[in-house]
């Protein structure tokens, strides 16, 4: 059975997993540790607790635990002391003041969902993402480096402060994988944060895993505003120590009303200029969208885009790229 | 296996379930439903749910998951927007707001916590308890009435706004059981609510089953102040339409700090003044003091009592009584 680890933590990455979980795959996921926002930012702020947004995420994803327990795990409260928090995430916290460990936190919470596969937090130090702009400037916390709109200048670099060790569970899953898929997410606040933490960037390198590099539907204000796919690959490329191998990019048409949404949310489909030209690798071009538009809960406060990619597409052309 | 059917819903009914879990009988519970206060009256104001805590505490004391499991369900947090909660009861509470009906949470739970023995809440509606003073002043609400030091008048009448049906799962239980045990636990705010239920009463009046009541150690401010045996036997009778069979009372000795401390509250022991000559019945008397004094959690707003029974050494005196 071909080993695929998923790099990533947001809702680009529960799609892949979404997607690729019903093929016969050994699947792990490396979970960014750095989400700072929302639900889960209040949480690490009042409990002193790691993120546990993206970890939920994937756990979900990877999911077959009956119905009621998925819907558990996303339930929103919308009224009271808990307005805006998510259970799962409470659970999770929950969970982690009293164990022993963060691997004895995931155990359980893998035990309960009944999730298929692993789920492999990044890191299990607490640290935040921090961006450096190109006019010097320096934001920390990933929840500011995504609610940061305005900013019309490209980040020069991006830090872990502090910088922590991996788990290793992480290098391990990246050391043994036939394939590692990275994306879709948010560049910078979803992937490149696991890309920081200590060693990884080695793992990789080292890896003999085949990268597959999967190319957002848009840009993303604040961090990739005008980037085309080649600015993409080239960010990536340089966190991540080598080119990818593999490269999926959309060719599907998105909806006009939901493009008119973007456009003035000053966002753009991710135009692809990669060819023979100046990508060596393979590339996979297909419609990948997923034109169910995104219904958004009353009492999530975060913003999320609404277009998405298709799971059972992306995972199509995913598993021919990969001969299954 | 004889089939054994406890009533109540507090901390004293904890008690009783975690000593006679040890033993091969075939347990239930019928929990009150009227709590309204710390943690579980903030959700029911807050979420509209069914009170959660009482359920929890009875899940708990039957429950044979590994520890985390129970350490997770007992969490309270400590700070942030959950401060004072407890992690069960908010389990309890998103696990109603996603399911299709209050047996299918109770399923659930109880599958998680690998509970042995069925708990049934005494009614799947929402009601409040109420209770008539001998000056004729009405306080409504578990919490209000429970909170009531001042009152030094006894409760001339308590009854539910509204009246609601019973669940159908707790007349069969109470029809089928060979013993009832009441007690022990606030008479007032804990045991009484079930009796008020509709056809609660009926049942047990019309049940083979023996029923033992479980003396408190203590007399109760504001609800029970100076009662002695008698006086709880008799107010007790009233609301259960027949006289228990058996009564457990204690005769162990209370340690010296621990009594000072109750009389600096107004509260003293409950003073055994039953005998053959005005209790027809069998009269069980031992010690069932548990010595060891109750840590209370620094972020539990509620304040809770030292003294408990000895689950061992209750378990110990009703297996003898029932012939176990």
């Amino acid at each position: 059975m071909k080993k695929i680890t998923v790099i990533g933590g947001g809702t680009g990455t529960f799609v892949v997993l979404t997607g690729l979980k019903v093929h016969p795959l050994d699947l792990s996921v490396i979970v960014s540790m750095m989400d700072s926002g929302g639900s889960t930012g209040r949480l690490r702020d009042q409990l002193g607790v790691l993120p546990p947004g993206d970890i939920r995420q994937c756990l979900l994803a990877l999911s077959e635990a009956p119905l009621l327990w998925r819907r558990l795990f996303l339930y929103r409260f919308d009224s009271g002391d808990f307005y805006g928090h998510n259970f799962g995430n409470i659970f999770i916290s929950a969970l982690e003041k009293v164990s022993s460990d963060y691997n004895e936190v995931i155990k359980n919470a893998s035990y309960i969902l009944k999730t298929k596969g692993q789920v492999i937090p990044v890191t299990l130090e607490k640290t935040h993402l921090c961006a450096e702009y190109e006019d010097g400037q320096i934001i920390k916390g990933e929840a500011n480096i995504d609610s940061n709109p305005e900013k019309n200048q490209r980040i020069k670099k991006a830090f872990l402060d502090p910088l922590v060790d991996s788990n290793p569970k992480a290098t391990a899953a990246i050391r043994e994988s036939d394939y590692i898929i990275i994306g879709p997410g948010d560049l910078y606040t979803s992937i490149v944060p696991v890309l920081l933490t200590k060693n990884i960037r080695e793992s990789l390198v080292s890896s003999p895993a085949k990268i597959i590099y999967i190319l957002n539907l848009m840009t993303k204000l604040g961090q990739t505003n005008n980037y085309q796919a080649k600015d993409h690959l080239e960010d990536l490329s340089r966190y991540l120590g080598r080119t990818p191998d593999i490269v999926v990019a959309n060719d599907g048409k998105i909806p006009g009303d939901i493009l008119e949404w973007y456009l003035s949310h000053h966002e753009k489909p991710v135009v692809n200029n990669l060819d023979s030209r100046n990508f060596p690798g393979k590339l996979i071009i297909g419609d990948v969208i997923d034109t169910a538009s995104f219904k958004k809960e009353k009492s999530d406060k975060l913003t999320r885009s609404i277009l998405r990619h298709s799971p059972a597409k992306l995972a199509g052309l995913i598993a021919h790229a990969i001969s299954l």
